[in-house]
């Protein structure tokens, strides 16, 4: 027997070790269940937009997932918007049972580029990741601080993109915290031109 | 015999053990000493804005000295300015060789309401940790990203006051590294109230 579970905003299959099903069988199933969901729950298949960048890009101590000491944010198109959710550690605070406001920057900054990156992308009608690479830096970067942001449960990032002038790019992020509305942020995201880029291609 | 050891920026009294001197005279030496030091360079015995902190509050991830995990950032009056100085480890990094964007944001804030915190202190002909306590939190943060800062060596924070009125207070930072100024920082701090305060005094 092969379970599927299927809830609003999950699924999987279980495969018991006695059931001598094929690889292909397998993904067949997954596929199927995948493509019961509505579109913005497929998330867990998707692969976020830092997953896209070459491995000398991949370090960054914000959202690269090869910085094994860092923050490994991952940002997803969620519609026109893109997301991100973030687990801070307890240490992440700044007075107790409070987020660390340059942890928040950190976050909106990464995200923001990140969705710039992406916005680009879509812009030019190409699918992540293909050549040439487009990679954004950080022109500038505003946070307002609207509330003081719990440190309990996980951080979300939502990002619209604002204007897309060229190869600089205003992402607005808004960042949630015990389910309100903590920080809000404008970042100014510039693409870097492709001879800066092949330092590291 | 008491060797007294005095450089440019450097200055230590050495006591053998065998020298059975009182705690009196020892600090008298280390005084004496200090005072013929110039003054930007009494430095060595000064203590950090930081370091007034109640241990409750020094638990900051980017300037708590009691938070083991963080940068245990430092701040310094130099005349009217206000000076950090931070040594990023290696994997600080965003583009391979780079500094991250998101720390300059973290130790901008950090700096900034540290020196907002002085400032006020200042202000009001007051010695830093008198009580009541003043302690900023930031209600915005700008950061403009200059050039992108070389991930070798140590930075330099160099923060002056822009305008006091009331309790918010406009801090203005710039970041050197590589010897180069890489970002300048606009923060607007806000003295919290008495009552919020206590629940941490």
């Amino acid at each position: 027997m092969i379970v599927c579970v299927l809830k609003k905003d999950y699924a999987t299959c279980i495969f018991p070790t006695s059931h001598h099903s094929s690889l292909t069988s397998r993904l067949f199933f997954s596929k199927a269940i995948f493509l019961l969901l509505p579109e913005n729950n497929r998330t867990m298949n998707k692969r976020a937009f830092q997953d896209y960048y070459p491995d000398d890009f991949n370090q960054c101590y914000g959202c690269g997932g090869l910085n094994q000491h860092g923050h490994q944010l991952k940002s997803y198109w969620d519609g026109d918007a893109a997301v991100a959710k973030f687990s801070p550690k307890p240490y992440h605070t700044s007075l107790p049972g409070y987020l660390y406001g340059g942890l928040i920057a950190s976050l909106i900054d990464c995200h923001s580029t990140g969705t710039a990156s992406a916005a680009l992308y879509r812009d030019q009608n190409r699918p992540l990741g293909s050549e040439p690479a487009i990679r954004c830096v950080t022109a500038s970067l505003n946070v307002k601080y609207l509330r003081p942001a719990p440190l309990s449960g996980e951080i979300t990032l939502h990002a619209t993109v604002g204007t897309i002038d060229g190869k600089r790019v205003t992402i607005l992020t808004d960042l949630f915290a015990g389910g309100e509305l903590c920080a809000k942020g404008e970042v100014v995201a510039v693409a870097v031109g492709e001879k800066w880029l092949q330092r590291w291609l």
